[in-house]
């Protein structure tokens, strides 16, 4: 049991979806034009992606979305930041295996286990197998941007892991380059 | 007993503190301008937060100082990385929650123990669990920056994690953005 | 037994090492200059560095092959991104002494043992727990960079961290800043 509204539930920040969760990002461009220049010299490009997890831990390739970020915000060289806005969930790089992911899940569980009674319950909460999970797998990766693409190696993938879903979570993309 | 002047000790790069250790920083500015600009097109600014804890192992609430790192800056869109200077010490992102920061320091204890006699130690230092802490945890995050503030989620708090304390040791904060 | 050409094996990307193996890295600059600038105001530099190490498991220095990447680029203000392009390797920042590397890869066989029969396993790979090592210790770093130099503290050393080597792999630096 996980009350609505506890810590790092849905987003008190004020800033509320347009619409129920869904790969439909939020986008915020800036770009900074030299006076005289017919280009931009430093882009940014901020997303927000909305998860709403079925499940409880949930292991979901947002590759394809990151790459669209990146494409939309016209940075040829550069980095990409994606980063979990949440102390549950984490950002990685690893295999797009199910067997692989299944491993992971396993390893999780063991090095970071659900079943104990933390101190951290007593505030209400049932998770925090879930935030000690987010600090083994850490909560960000940078991902370099060369000739306009995710300068990625053959299998790497970039995984949002939920630890502590069924509820509305976010992941902040910035990209930042020329 | 680990001797003062040890490695990792002190800084022995000949960058001292003007000052004991404070929350008073060292900032270093940098700002590019366009010849022609009324504004600059690319800032930097670069400061070092000290400290030196009482106890061995500490966890501080740095995001405070951070937000005004990037405030001091003048960036609007960017990102701040905040890395520890020491192979010690930690950088994370999680919850400002009395409770969870005590079953870290449990978890911590358990991956990466206090006890054993480390190779490491031969050479005279006594630190070796510190060394896998950090390793464990990692010394450093990125945070974007939009719209001029942090843009962390509701719950996300910036800490430094003290692992081999009792000494002067510093985190570098790099603000870069336009 | 693991058969070339497997998952994580060579680089199936078309890139190609134009040379056997080396510390010589491929670079790529892009530097952009405003129109009446006698300066450029944003730089990149992209480099990747070979690894074809004779064991399973090593650990290599690579900060003297990063700093000279820095220097290449010109930046004297900035941040450089170091990022395995393999999801059974790893980029950490430590101590360069041998007690300790030898206590990091007794850990690291602890935590993400070599023994068990992953599933990922059933795909022919034998290399699970090189996939758990690269979650654990994480496959980047950012160093800040200040006044052109990399702003390390005294003894942060990087290192690149193989765990399913004897194979060619690469890691890729971007240098970002003005």
């Amino acid at each position: 049991f996980r009350k609505p509204g506890g810590r790092d539930a849905g987003d008190p920040s004020g800033i509320q979806s347009p619409s129920p969760p869904s790969p439909k990002p939020q986008s915020a461009f800036s770009t900074r034009w030299a006076a005289n220049e017919a280009e931009p010299i430093l882009k940014t490009l901020t997303e927000y992606f909305w998860f709403n997890t079925k499940n409880q831990r949930e292991y979901i390739n947002i590759t394809r979305r990151v790459e669209d970020a990146v494409g939309k915000s016209g940075v040829r060289e550069g980095m990409v930041l994606i980063s979990a806005m949440h102390i549950t969930a984490a950002v990685y790089v690893n295999d797009a295996e199910s067997g692989l992911i299944a491993d992971v899940e396993d390893w999780l569980q063991e090095l970071a286990p659900e079943g104990p009674d933390y101190r951290h319950h007593r505030t209400g909460e049932t998770n925090g197998d879930a935030h000690l999970k987010n600090l083994l797998m850490h909560h960000q990766v940078i991902v370099p941007i060369t000739e306009g693409r995710l300068d990625l190696g053959p299998w790497q993938q970039i995984f949002y892991a939920e630890f502590d879903g069924r509820r509305k979570k976010r992941v902040v993309i910035k990209v930042m380059g020329e």
